[in-house]
């Protein structure tokens, strides 16, 4: 990671990639302005494997595309019982069998334990490796409860709390969830980084 | 689909991308020398979708890498309950959670029915868009019976018969199995279309 001392200039507002509005309001939410970002939609392939080595695989490809700097994220729901799955994959779960059909997936196990998990990856350019950022909540699967307007946030309950993410006030998720915990880190990065965004047309370089 | 009369002369063997010594044995007892192959094991990016675009899209990757004809195998195991998940996902569901874990996935469910379904797709080579063949084997998933050797063949008992893929002979497998009705097209695709494989260092050009 680059120090302070060592200020890269980077030419363009980061290319945050998601066709997903309510993503990326959540991401202008937690982010605030602390970095110029827009939103692009780019048909990425989705990948198959480990969730860091995805969002790394998705920030290479969307770096090339873009030709400047991107931040990408993906979202894994992972159940301890099912050793991590179906993670990647639960867009695709969610999608074919819905809230009910996951829970059934857990109804051989008394452990109901799952972790939402966040990826963020963020490369400056095309030939910078990126860097990787988890943030991961832990909690448990119950039968669906709460708001059904995002995805699996009725079935999943962060522990210590009696609410879904689907029940919980947004300020209050917000607080806790596995995507403010990875974006914090991103934060954290950019200020130790200590990027310098120049509103010029000038290439990455470091300084 | 070309018509015999419109041969294409190919001039190189296909390639056939598969890095699984088990899977390359099945396919050279089912398809013998009506086409001339070689196998090349590419490291190519494992994609999330329906398996028929999964199929393709690694299809025209290989080309691209190959320059060349090639010949891509992808296999799903699907079950009825889940709308047709683990699918094209199954790899990481044994691995993390064994013969056991997927019957398990079906705890909830009196439909134990299940396919196996194979994908192959031919490409000419990187211009040409692949031709996508599917086989499919319906039968039920149970609890593992015979060698461990070969995935989740021990789980997977076809329609109509007593034992599982892994009890079985090959040759009596081999007769039925999602992987031999998807070579049986390719062999009928590559007799209709009357590909003339001249081994020669020209590129492939229709005649």
């Amino acid at each position: 990671m680059a120090a302070a001392s060592r200020a890269v200039i980077v030419s363009r507002p980061v290319t945050f990639v998601t066709g997903n509005a309510k993503k990326l309001e959540e991401v202008k939410t937690i982010l605030g302005q602390s970095i110029p970002f827009q939103s692009l939609k780019l048909d990425l392939p989705e990948l198959q494997g480990e969730p860091e080595e995805i969002s790394k695989e998705k920030a290479r490809l969307a770096a090339r595309q873009v030709n400047g700097p991107v931040l990408v994220e993906d979202t894994c729901l992972c159940f301890n019982a099912l050793k991590g799955l179906p993670g990647p994959y639960i867009k695709w779960f969610l999608q074919k069998i819905g809230h009910e059909g996951l829970n059934n997936l857990l109804m051989a196990y008394e452990d109901k334990s799952a972790y939402a998990l966040c990826a963020f990856s963020f490369a400056l350019g095309p030939d910078v490796e990126p860097v990787t950022f988890l943030g991961k909540t832990p909690g448990k699967i119950v039968p669906a409860r709460g708001p059904n307007d995002f995805g699996w946030d009725p079935i999943f309950q962060p522990d210590g709390y009696d609410q879904t993410y689907a029940e919980m006030p947004k300020e209050e998720k917000n607080k806790i969830s596995h995507r403010s915990r990875a974006l914090d880190m991103v934060k954290s990065h950019f200020a130790e980084a200590g990027y310098n965004f120049a509103p010029s047309k000038e290439t990455i370089s470091p300084v």
